[in-house]
């Protein structure tokens, strides 16, 4: 049985990368993928963080969404201190295996800043340059 | 008038940077933000990709999507080559501002394997690990 502590293989050619059936994470320099977190009720994007290959095999085998802290340097499970929790339901991963993509029943609100979505501003024009307009407020 | 040429203003506090009205990204140490790019008829995920600060500042001036190629380190306008162009409805940026979510009119696939979407696989559990099932086709 596949357990967290298997490793990824390493990427192969370009056509295995592309249309294989091998998940062969294409890991920066900092051994991290870049994800892209999708409410799956709403469809609405939650947030962008990153896994390494550790928080990724856990979220594979686990359902529960794992990341890398870059600012913390350290492996943490979403919600693991606030109980804002994400159950994986689907997860995707780009042409090149650099991006994954996954889908999730999210438990509150997923910003830090106690919003449902990190994406709570829209930028529009303003006179002397873009400026910021906050869509959403922090969950009471 | 603000024009592409103007810098970005440096990050200000974690107050200013997270609840301000001032664009203000947070470029990482390759001068990079991470983009989000979603259809806006759809709600589909099409792709991630990064943008320096004169592709930001070219996509907010014109509206089409502008990016930085990390593998052939140039700035590019989507489609240019391809004609697969996208047209900017919305952008939003994430609560520390190393994110941006563009919503887009796209024109033909996002991506280079002619696919609609760069997330054309998902992620599935295998009795030796996580394999890959492909989802769309290359567009004819």
């Amino acid at each position: 049985m596949w357990t967290p502590s298997t490793p990824f293989a390493p990427p192969g050619t370009k056509l295995e990368l592309e249309e294989g059936a091998g998940l062969t994470p294409k890991f920066n320099a900092d051994g991290l993928v870049t994800v892209i977190t999708v409410d799956h009720a709403s469809g609405e994007i939650l947030m962008l963080a990153h896994m390494n290959a550790e928080a990724l095999a856990r979220t594979v085998s686990t359902g529960d969404a794992w990341y890398f802290s870059r600012s913390r340097n350290k492996l943490w499970r979403k919600g693991e201190t606030s109980g804002n929790t994400q159950r994986v339901v689907e997860m995707r991963v780009d042409c090149d295996q650099d991006a994954i993509l996954i889908r999730v029943e999210q438990k509150g609100p997923a910003c830090h800043t106690n919003r449902r979505s990190c994406f709570y501003r829209v930028v529009e024009q303003g006179a002397d340059g873009p400026i910021l307009r906050i869509t959403s407020q922090p969950e009471a």
